[in-house]
């Protein structure tokens, strides 16, 4: 990046200046008040055509069937593996992902870590024909830099396994594993064979799936500052930005529109429960937050 | 402090050393790695003869009552105000803890932050004639600055209202909310008059009180990284402490020993629970970990 070009991915226009006139206005915020959190699937990188967190789930299973071919026969997994979409649905994600979270109950936190290192150190993305890791958009990664650069604390708050995100989330954002919520696995506490402590992952989920007003709240417990500044792309992120810009201090409401079949994926944001009425667009717009066109504000949407 | 003296408030000797070594040591590790969490009540600050968060609660109480002496009828109260020991043991601390947080219910976080930071900043502390807020230990602030200088993650993993302690972290310890763990309440979201977002406290407790093994798990799901230093002074501290140390990697476990009844108050750390049965200094002596001597170790107990 060059000195004197902030935000070099992002092209000039409306967006970008509401970029800078925040970052501008931010100044004016005591620093520890500059908080920034960014949703992670769909919003720092990829989600499609599947979440990479199911991408490692998957490849997870495949491995655990090639041993014992009974596993496969699950029916949350025997689903996934056919790839049959209409049964999946039928069955509902929440039910296939707690079903594959079982699949590393009983293991420590540095082994299911290490596991998801190993993981995003070889995956690709098939479609896109990059490594998973090089799925991020680079305009966010700038954002992120130049947040930073005024001193603002930044985290990540994701519906995703907040492990699965801890255990790449300072590689790829420089971001500490504090910093990121997102759902929760319950843990076991017990000793080993030597009478020392150890962690084991459970398959109980806890307090239910980051998503929604669940994300404020949990927010508030797990972090404990609020932000001026919150970024997403779907309904499960309405909540969180909405909250954020319920302030009379300067603040940032950013919804990233994936309207960009070219480069990326053209998709409207998922609702974030069956019930919810609102398209998440609708919302941005009423409310007056700032719609990042991934097609039209964005030079650049990977890494080089 | 002078530079090329680390620790001024600490008496050359064993301890000393100890933590020297430590932090030398700590060198080899990788900066995502040198993590260090500290109790608080009795670790970082005086908890005799009563927790700081009792005095605010007393404090909110008093008030409470003077407006409506009806509130003071509830046995938990009449207890607490008739300083009637027995019958507060009788009903059990963990009881009346939950009455007093329970005098919350409906504020936002930012009312509740308010109400601790204006105790703080009033409060003084009668048997030692000092500010509340001046009763952290100098030597201790002197360990966190001598850890931050060596790129150390720095938390607290406390038993006390998460809340309350993130009120004052940043300003007594420089420790960001994110990074402070402790017994938590659950929030409510809703919408004011106005239909922006907006949580309550509630009068529930989520997940337990953060003592013994729960602080382990909490550590985990809350923060994501395992401490290589971890300082305490109860039977509540016992499992992080044995955590912190099941390593290969350099490890301390420092546990403060308040021996000193002439600059603060001599008592043995209390066991965790009523099972409990070996004294948190034996469990120390047996496993080899650093015991702090306030009254030999400490040159200085308090900030001039």
């Amino acid at each position: 990046m060059t000195a004197g070009t902030p935000l070099p991915s992002w092209r000039p226009g409306a967006t970008r200046d509401a970029l800078l006139g925040f970052l501008d206005a931010a100044r004016s915020v005591p620093r520890a008040d500059r908080v920034a959190y960014f949703d992670n699937d769909g919003t720092l990188w990829c989600e499609r055509p599947a979440y990479v967190q199911l991408e490692f789930f998957l490849s997870a299973l495949r491995r655990r069937v090639a041993d014992d071919p009974s596993i496969g026969e699950r029916d949350e997994f025997a689903a996934l593996l056919s790839g049959d979409q209409d049964r999946v649905c039928e069955l509902g994600l929440a039910r296939i992902a707690l079903a594959l979270a079982g699949l590393f109950e009983g293991f420590t936190p540095e082994a299911f870590t290490a596991e998801v290192r190993t993981f995003m150190a070889t995956a690709t993305h098939a479609a896109l024909g990059r490594p998973m890791s090089a799925t991020v958009y680079q305009p966010m990664l700038e954002l992120i830099g130049e947040l930073r650069r005024q001193d603002f604390t930044v985290g990540i708050v994701t519906g995703g396994g907040t492990e699965f995100v801890r255990a790449v989330s300072e590689d790829l954002y420089g971001v500490p594993s504090e910093l990121v919520v997102g759902t929760l696995i319950a843990y076991d506490f017990g000793r080993d064979g030597s009478g020392r402590p150890e962690l084991r992952r459970t398959g109980r989920v806890l307090g239910g799936a980051n998503e929604g007003p669940v994300k404020v709240a949990n927010i508030q417990t797990q972090l404990g500052r609020r932000p001026i500044l919150a970024a997403g792309n779907s309904g499960g992120d309405r909540e969180m930005l909405e909250w954020a810009v319920a302030t009379d201090r300067p603040a940032l409401a950013l919804l990233v529109d994936h309207d960009d079949a070219e480069r990326e994926f053209a998709y409207a944001g998922k609702a974030a429960t069956l019930t919810e009425a609102e398209p998440i667009k609708e919302t941005a717009a009423r409310a007056g937050w700032t719609v990042v066109s991934m097609a039209g504000d964005w030079e650049t949407v990977f890494p080089r």
